[in-house]
């Protein structure tokens, strides 16, 4: 069979441009007559109509979009361009795209040299460029990295204290400790305080014994658990011994280092309980597994004791005074996932978005006799599916760069109203722009038809992969009901703050 | 591991329950303030707020849905049900796939007995009562078999005429004649009349010369093709040679069965080009391909003749008057695959609905401190999810239901406004439910969380599959501006039948 020819039918190519242009025009041209003239010169309509042609500078464009990050972007693609080997072929078992990811990632940091574990903390924009550039090259690469570096790497850098990050930072960074995040529990996902693992201390042992005191506390969904992890932070309640009636007091949860693989052997420790979550709808790059704990021995430093800590005596010590407020400074600590994901969703739009509307270009159908075939672009149906999507597009971009930026300056000053902003704004965005990419998906692939259907134009893998942004990170039902919250927290006081503003801009 | 136990944290199950029970009422107890009494009276709120308990004949409730089709929907079933090795692991490679859905249609047919061919004009009932069983032991298998059946086998019975079904029922009916559908190409999926597919007719050796004129050409999504089909019926502009001084004249798109591999080799016969339109989103256990045909000759008995003809001189004859009459008609009588689209998408919405409103009852999150915590489906976003979704498919199951009567009617009758009427209607239906279906399966998908994306639990496969509903046999775009034409048109005629009002109200 020999490769396609242009379409016999479509006639002369500049004509069918011609009339391409020509039909566009009439959308583009203002209807006047309801418009005052002045109104019409003062929004400029006037000028816009007499403009020929649309010329865009697509270097300077891009370069305004992609900002300073653009290098290392182009650098990250390049490698895996020149590695055919690396690239994720569109049919693959489950336990094969495990590997591949794995040696993806391996690929990245050690042979190319990336060290996103190095910019998370102080050049938190900078990581985020270089997720969407690996996410783009498959999306399980983008929360494999996540769930090694923003995950577990930053549980350590953010939730520890210098001895942790002293101990672990090089193994991380270098991929010797691959690791996991594991707060799912079976029965409790959005309802962390809910969580049921325990880590009670022995004082005689100077250790803590992490349990899993039942089936419906097994930590479930656990990135890195099924086969690659070598430690796991485990968010559990803290129980320590007393010496009233209760002999032991809750103190709420914090988040513990546990080995669970021997670096040398990679066998699973004693007491450890490892499962396989299985096939998932997409991510099957990512190896999500179950950890069962039964009475593990860790030692006392290996409570991430940034925000709460226990002496060799068991006493407990904190700078925060309650319960809540520890575990709001705790969980504020972990938002720079959902910050990433809003950031990753968008770029995930702009993938689907650019294939639909290139196709649809493309795509000729019906049309007056005898003459060429109009593209479907040019159709009001398709125009209403495809064109606000591209208007969202560019918004979302720069509404998650500005949510970027803002958790940026967050890292450095600690500010604490900057810190509750970021936590609606990015809980707002997540929700909305998850949300919307995911319906988006779908329209683009009914949009480019039978052709939307093969896998190899990739609205089948996006939207598989993407599918789950929406409930992990926080629930976007949740999210947006906590969004809500502070907002009519805020109300009674007048405090609202630009951020919101921005946010309602975006939502209207 | 254990298997999981019951939640320890939803303390006594009976309480839990009765909590439940008191919190739905909540929403079944109307608010009597604003309505007058005997306005209530009249709508019998008031007793039933009294009904203590809701007791449902589950069994009646089935018989009454499943119709008289539940003895033959069930004996599918058990025979699936027996034969481990004919179900669809939750992971398979598309090639595996496609075997093993041959497997499952040669079993159910050659093995248990069931030969849908045989109900296909004379009960079409019971054709689409068998569909939506086997279609609920994987997707693909009811793709293949309305492949086979509605599709080559319904083209063979409804556009041939005697001598057609004497020569090919048999085969198709066992299986010994797999077959094509070859009517969408690569560059005209929507646009019929577009197709450019040529079948020239040679007065000197009486054969037909179908002919690829070019790349676009290509028959294109072409189920069976790839690995199974014997046969295709192609869809080809049949040209005549004619006297005039242009020597040849197109009478339009006519339907001829073409012999695309050898009965006994299975080798692809001269002339023929296949190739695999690989892997696809979803309905990987049916195998699309590509047909090219070079100069490909076969007897002028293959055209299939029922509403236009060619005798041995070349002449052309036909009872319908035009070209646009006699498309229409042979349009018309592919009808039947629309009906079974959206028949079968209700079923998957079924499947769906049920899985997520059963986890909904039983997944707990949050609650009253020191109490179990609140059944997902308590809280009113789940409800709002799903309850609207539950009442629509029901009303889909009754709407589908009557369509397929009218059409088993129409079948009959060939009354020509039924003819109209069932056209509208199930090109309304089709894009209207499986439209709404896609979007409820990735509403289910999210309602059901983290568990949700598990393949095992089916959201993923049924969603992968369902998508292309949306597309084939029409696209809904299409489908939808088709039956806002034909609203127009019948608009100054004051001649809306039954259906529409039908339509109307299942819409509002």
């Amino acid at each position: 069979m020999q490769s396609p020819q242009p379409d016999p039918t479509a006639g002369d190519e500049s004509q069918a441009v011609s009339r391409r242009i020509q039909r566009l025009s009439l959308h583009l041209t203002p209807n006047h007559r309801h418009l005052q003239n002045d109104t019409a010169q003062q929004l400029g309509l006037v000028e816009c109509a007499k403009a020929a042609k649309l010329t865009v500078d697509t270097s300077s464009l891009s370069n305004y979009m992609r900002g300073k990050h653009r290098e290392i972007q182009d650098r990250v693609l390049d490698y895996f361009n020149k590695r055919p080997e690396l690239q994720t072929p569109v049919e693959i078992l489950k336990d094969d795209h495990r590997e591949l990811c794995m040696k993806q990632l391996v690929g990245l940091v050690r042979e190319a040299g990336f060290r996103p574990f190095r910019y998370i903390v102080d050049e938190p924009a900078k990581y985020f460029a270089i997720l969407e550039a690996v996410g783009s090259v498959d999306m399980s690469l983008g929360i494999k990295m996540g769930v090694q570096y923003s995950l577990w790497g930053g549980s350590v850098l953010n939730l520890g204290t210098k001895k942790h990050k002293d101990m672990y930072f090089d193994g991380i960074d270098n991929l010797e400790y691959p690791g996991c995040f594991a707060m799912t529990e079976l029965h409790h996902g959005s309802n962390v305080q809910g969580l049921q693992t325990v880590a009670t201390f022995d004082p005689i042992t100077d250790e803590f014994i992490i349990d899993t005191p039942n089936d419906g506390a097994i930590k479930w969904w656990i990135g890195n658990a099924a086969v690659h992890g070598k430690f796991a932070t485990v968010f559990a309640k803290l129980m320590l011994p007393t010496r009233d009636t209760k002999g032991i007091t809750d103190m709420g949860v914090h988040a513990f280092i546990v080995p669970i693989r021997d670096l040398k052997t990679h066998q699973t420790l004693p007491g450890i309980e490892i499962q396989d979550c299985g096939h998932k709808v997409g991510l099957n790059g990512v190896d999500n597994g179950a950890l069962r704990f039964r009475s593990v021995r860790i030692p006392r430093d290996n409570l991430l004791n940034r925000f709460g800590d226990v002496s060799r005596d068991g006493k407990y010590t904190s700078s925060l005074p309650s319960i809540n407020k520890r575990f709001a400074a705790t969980l504020g600590e972990l938002v720079g996932g959902r910050v990433g994901l809003a950031y990753s969703s968008v770029s995930v739009l702009k993938v689907a978005a650019t294939i639909a509307i290139r196709y649809s270009l493309l795509r000729q159908q019906f049309g007056p006799s005898k003459q060429p075939e109009v593209s479907i672009l040019d159709y009001q149906s398709q125009q209403h599916k495809l064109m606000p999507m591209l208007a969202s597009t560019y918004a979302f971009h720069f509404a998650t760069s500005h949510l970027v930026e803002k958790y940026s300056e967050m890292k450095k000053s600690h500010d604490e109203q900057l810190v509750g902003d970021i936590h609606s704004l990015s809980a707002g965005l997540k929700a909305y722009v998850t949300a919307y990419t995911a319906k988006s998906l779908s329209i683009c692939r009914e949009a480019c038809g039978g052709h939307g259907y093969a896998s190899v134009n990739r609205f089948g893998s996006l939207r598989n992969d993407h599918d789950i942004f929406q409930t992990f990170e926080g629930d976007n039902t949740v999210l947006l009901q906590q969004v809500l919250n502070k907002s009519h927290s805020l109300r009674p006081r007048l405090e609202f703050s630009i951020l919101f503003y921005d946010l309602e801009f975006f939502r209207g």
